[in-house]
């Protein structure tokens, strides 16, 4: 074996796709030293999905001073990859939940850093720029962030000013006129895992707005702000984005970063397939190990051995999935390309024993895996 | 690939031998068809052991009339294997414990028929005879059944008698030379999978007394029986049998075999290898598939993964275990011809919980590996 490459996801609670990564290298490294290995770990669109990119792919970390959640300065970063051509942004660098920690207020709380990181990075003349949806502290329908970039917010008033989540039912209209240069010729991507809309029942304030710290009176209040804001939406940019799946993501950041950043919403593992140019990668592989918490076969969608697969069917290259668990019946998982699934289950032990030790039963069972190759 | 071998050992408590090597089975045919299988349950000389030998081997089954542990007239049965050559007994077919339900006495029953089973088999013309031992309702040192053979049995009035568990105090002397001529020229190999020695705290009547109905007197009274046995197999035939491993399997079966049908003593997989001609079989196979409930690094002595894979790997032939629980640290069996070692464990789940679905999990893991393949 030659080369080998390395995409797992998380097992949610038990061990990050770094630490898969480093597993199974550690194993391959054992069995077949001199093996090329790319580890690329999955960035989820949350916290550490910058770090995730430039662990795959190198690049430079950029640093500079924003606004947090609360409009005060901070020091935040995103990420330079692709020869300084693609820009990485994670929106929980500079409006993540734990920067808010004991002032959670999804009423008062921006996105506006977030905008600035995307300017930063467009004044550097990159060509694309990814911002990772996720861990938010924030409900603001991305208008911080657009005002950041230039988009003016007027109140019926006729005054302009920056939308919180409190005050999005006061905008009256909306103007991209002196943000466009700024995106000119630059695509925008948001990666999100989600599939939840901008409002209502399985919106992004009913379904995530208690977690960022809103009680059952601001959530109404919220989810009346982010109606009313796609209402303007759909009046002055003429757009109705008010059901498109993940447009709830990170507090409906989804739908603004539509609206206002002309961005595609792309589910994580295609984002990252893309950045890392994934295709090119594993032209010269022998083998791809891939992974995620449990497997199963009805919902295929948005998940990372699926998203892999399928890229690797195409040039013919063995996918090796190693999971935590999988449902029984996974046909159409092989058919989309997975060439085998195994578990990661060493001994017959209810998870709640068995995660202490998912470590090691996994380096056990790519052991195996290996032993076979 | 055109032909496989399947050897697993039981599952206990949740899959036969059989049925694991008919899930299996029907795995390789789902995906190689045409592929030869060849599918041996591993007997343990209990109940089921002859079976196992004609699935494995065809033959023919023998009935005849015996005595039962109570002396009372009972159908039992032999295989017939090797075109006639070898034949399988399993004592429990005349003194198992499901015979005496009701009226369970180590001091009183005896295997005397397992005696008039082997007899009938080298009456036969057989050259080999197996005696599988394990199941058993005796704790008599094979006196029954060496009874029934010509052994004659004297106490201290000089006279003839057939000791059960509760007489075998009284023996005073031994005399094989009427038996002598009744096994001529008949290997007999004693197949057994436990190391208790003859006597004593773990001995035969210590450890497997109580389950047979032996009340702590009873025991004592056995545990001193044997210990006379063991003096006076020693004075007059001249052998010290007391703490052969072994010795003490299914009521000291194991001593009396030896000492009386100039047995040996064997592992059982060991027996099962050698009886199916094992190295034959597999001279031109492309894999062999093993297994056994649960496999660890410390004692692999006499474990069926560890049996088959000594052997195939004097002829450099893969063999793959699946097995339902796997120690860390498996270097030792990789190093006696293991390939690899997959669990069944598709779910984190305790084995209370993922008892009830071993087959289809086993079945899961099947497909998997054979996807690799």
């Amino acid at each position: 074996m030659k080369k080998a490459v390395l995409i797992p996801d998380s097992f949610k609670g038990t061990m990050s796709s770094s630490d898969i990564c480093g597993i199974m290298k550690s194993r391959i490294d054992a069995r077949f030293p001199g093996c090329e290995v790319v580890s690329i770990p999955v960035a989820d669109g949350g916290e550490g999905s910058v770090d995730a990119f430039l662990t795959a792919l190198g690049g430079e970390k950029v640093w500079l001073q924003v606004n947090n959640p609360y409009f005060e300065p901070m020091e935040a970063f995103y990420g330079l990859i692709d020869g300084g051509k693609t820009a990485v942004i994670e929106m929980a660098a500079c409006a993540g939940l734990p920067l808010v920690e004991g002032r959670r207020n999804p009423n008062l709380t921006t996105t506006y850093g977030v905008g600035e990181l995307v300017l930063d990075a467009a004044r550097r003349g990159v060509q694309r720029i990814v911002v990772g949806l996720g861990g938010s502290c924030t409900t603001d329908g991305a208008c911080g962030a657009a005002a950041a970039i230039g988009v003016k917010f007027y109140d019926a008033a006729g005054k302009s000013f920056v939308p919180v989540g409190g005050t999005m039912k006061d905008i009256a209209h909306i103007d991209l006129a002196d943000s466009a240069k700024a995106l000119e010729g630059i695509t925008v991507v948001a990666m999100c895992d989600i599939d939840n809309p901008m409002y209502g029942e399985t919106g992004a304030a009913y379904v995530f707005g208690p977690q960022k710290g809103a009680d059952p009176d601001m959530v109404k209040s919220l989810d009346d702000g982010l109606r009313h804001l796609g209402e303007v939406i759909k009046a002055d940019l003429g757009r109705d984005l008010t059901e498109v799946p993940g447009g709830g993501a990170a507090g409906a950041m989804g739908v603004g970063m539509m609206a206002f950043f002309g961005a595609t919403l792309q589910m994580g593992i295609e984002t990252v397939l893309d950045t890392v140019n994934f295709d090119d990668i594993i032209s010269d592989a022998d083998v791809i190990f891939t992974g995620e918490g449990k497997i199963d076969s009805q919902s295929l969608r948005g998940k990372v051995v699926i998203g892999v697969a399928r890229r690797a069917k195409r040039q013919a290259k063995p996918v090796i999935a190693v999971v935590g668990g999988s449902d029984l019946g996974m046909e159409p998982a092989y058919d989309e390309g997975v060439k085998a699934i195994f578990t990661i289950n060493r001994l017959p032990q209810d998870l709640s024993v068995s995660k202490n030790f998912s470590k090691e039963n996994l380096a056990f069972v790519m052991d195996n895996i290996l032993r076979m190759m």
